[in-house]
């Protein structure tokens, strides 16, 4: 029989954003304390955990100090100092996922090369030494080239139509992709115990503004054959199987107009597309990492209900301390869940927060959604 | 349009146990921030909160302090002083429930008195002017004498078969109650929104070990037939629209073998009860509760699944330090939804925490539930 004396455990979280604040919230549920790490005082995350230590997720020192006070540690967010955290993992520190890993999944490259070796369908792509117009043209138009590193809802993301468009391109380390016209893109998420149990999550499928790379709209589950669902969360499996590691995993893929899968990226966290999972699943996405980290058993996945999701972004020409609009009007509408993420100030499309909506019927989900969006706007007290 | 500078409202909580836990992430998730006022720092809400008073709930200028940073102030438990809060509210400060209303219905029997005089169908009552055998057998045995205040969880009740029990009365203000032997116990949670606007939530039933008071199990929906189920919907709304008041009212009330619905008790606050909405209902007891006080619609009440929940309480002779047995054989079971309070320390039946169970099939949310019980014990560190 397990014995928690409790706090059943101490968790450290490096990066105190949405992410960790969701976390927290989750953590404290489950009878643990948590620890965030954030430059920003009373962080999202900090907000609710209680003790924030105030420092930069790639400081050494800062992330030795939150390490050593806490059973196990993990991440809001990917761009960490791996470095320092391989050295504390070889110390004894529990660190998930394990630094070794972040550090082949931070770079995009080494993850694409990784899955691609495991024999998991992704994008064709190709490495890039230096950028030229030669190396474009050999790898063929329209392409994609995007950053190894740091890349973010959009950031560090060329899409190239022919050669006239090789100005715009990234003076970073990056490399090129075959650009894919995919009639939906999707996204899994799986996690990973530490008893090497599995579970995934029903398939979620992202709508994208055109010319803009942040999710717009979420619906889960995805309006796609059963048979398209199953195989798409064997191939999320099989990516995170390749990658290694331990926790949750946010798999985006592309379905191809001739039905195939190909896998886009693995983000080694909870993710943007599993937010539907805290009305809808069973286990929510968050709790599911905590019981993989700690060594728990693993949650059921079943979703109880159809779900939308909207991201609540800053609006454009606001900036300062926020000011919610259309608050009432969009709770009026039956099935939405608000949730602000604390932020005391907006800027232009950052997230403010989400809506999930659920509804018996994933269209009238949809709608709803759309109703929302068009009621909800974060503005900002300051006019930019 | 309505508009709100974040954040949304400051939201002052009186008491900090479970139930302010449970509505600070709620207020933090609708984009509030909160302060709690308790004597214990570091308290189940405050550890959430971020910002805690230290003071006791019958001290007026600590109810002066914090209803006068706060835009709305609420409470977690019943046993306040309303003194202060009268002449606070009279002062402009927005309490809810009013506390007027709390007066009333602390009082046990002016509750009564006010419910029977609304023709709400209670338990055949007797005020007792002081405790003497006579008025104990002219009422008649079996009878069940109530202390006016401060009842909860069974404390403030004694049930008495026969004049040779009157040993046993309470010296306190009390009155007396018709034993009655109902063949369930059933809750219904209603709201009451600032507009008048009323949502009432699926019956659930209430099961107690024999001989105790504390909740044992709550099945939601209660396995009674439709008919039932819509006139309990009806009386708790009546019963509290005799009582009024904002906010979220916990109604309990009694299934008489012949079919009859008695009130019992109206509970002004979230209530154990409904525990279950966090996983199962649209909208949760402790959002709707903000929804109602803060003057926002309120939300849809349908449940999505079937459930069942067990109240976690401190083992019979032990304290001190808190140590959860059995935390990962519960968590095996699908469905399982644990919530511990983060109190830090325990003692024999103390309240330290939940589970809630879903499954589709109520009798298994059930079985798995006792399952649930057999397997998490919270121990303590120091034997009693």
């Amino acid at each position: 029989m397990d014995r928690f004396p409790y706090p059943v455990a101490r968790v450290g979280i490096i990066g105190g954003g949405q992410l960790g604040r969701m976390l927290v919230k989750a953590a404290k549920r489950l009878g643990c304390t948590c620890v965030v790490l954030d430059p920003t005082p009373n962080s999202p995350a900090g907000q609710v955990a209680g003790h924030q230590i105030v420092g930069h997720f790639q400081d050494p020192a800062k992330l030795r100090e939150l390490v050593s006070v806490c059973d196990v540690t993990t991440y809001d967010i990917e761009d960490v100092d791996t470095e320092t955290l391989v050295v504390l993992e070889r110390e004894g520190y529990r660190i998930y996922p394990e630094p070794h890993v972040l550090a082949e999944v931070q770079d995009k490259l080494r993850q694409k090369e990784r899955l691609a070796a495991a024999g998991v369908a992704t994008v064709e792509f190709a490495p890039l030494e230096h950028a030229d117009p030669a190396a474009f043209a050999a790898f063929g138009y329209p392409l994609v080239q995007k950053a190894r590193r740091g890349g973010y809802d959009g950031r560090g993301v060329a899409v190239m139509a022919s050669p006239s468009d090789y100005r715009r391109h990234l003076a970073v380390p990056s490399y090129l992709e075959r650009f894919v016209t995919a009639d939906k893109e999707l996204a899994v998420l799986v996690a990973r115990g530490r008893d090497g149990d599995y579970r995934t999550y029903p398939v979620a499928e992202m709508c994208f503004r055109p010319g803009e790379n942040i999710l717009d709209l979420l619906l889960a589950p995805a309006r796609i054959p059963d048979a398209t669902a199953d195989a798409a969360r064997e191939l999320a499996r099989r990516a995170v199987d390749a990658i290694g590691g331990i926790g949750i995993f946010g798999v985006e893929m592309f379905l191809t107009g001739d039905g195939r899968l190909l896998v886009n990226e693995v983000a080694p966290r909870t993710h943007n597309s599993g937010h539907y999972t805290i009305e809808a699943c069973l286990t929510n996405q968050f709790e599911q990492h905590l019981r993989a980290i700690l060594g728990l058993p693993l949650g059921a996945t079943e979703q109880l209900s159809p779900a939308a999701m909207i991201n609540l972004l800053g609006e454009p020409d606001h900036g300062g301390r926020p000011v919610i609009c259309g608050l009432a009007a969009a709770l009026a509408i039956p099935g939405v869940s608000v949730h602000f993420y604390g932020k005391a100030s907006t800027r232009p499309h950052r997230k403010m927060g989400h809506v999930t909506v659920l509804d018996a019927d994933i269209e009238a989900a949809r709608r709803k959604a759309e109703q929302v969006r068009e009621h909800l706007r974060i503005t900002g007290e300051e006019p930019l």
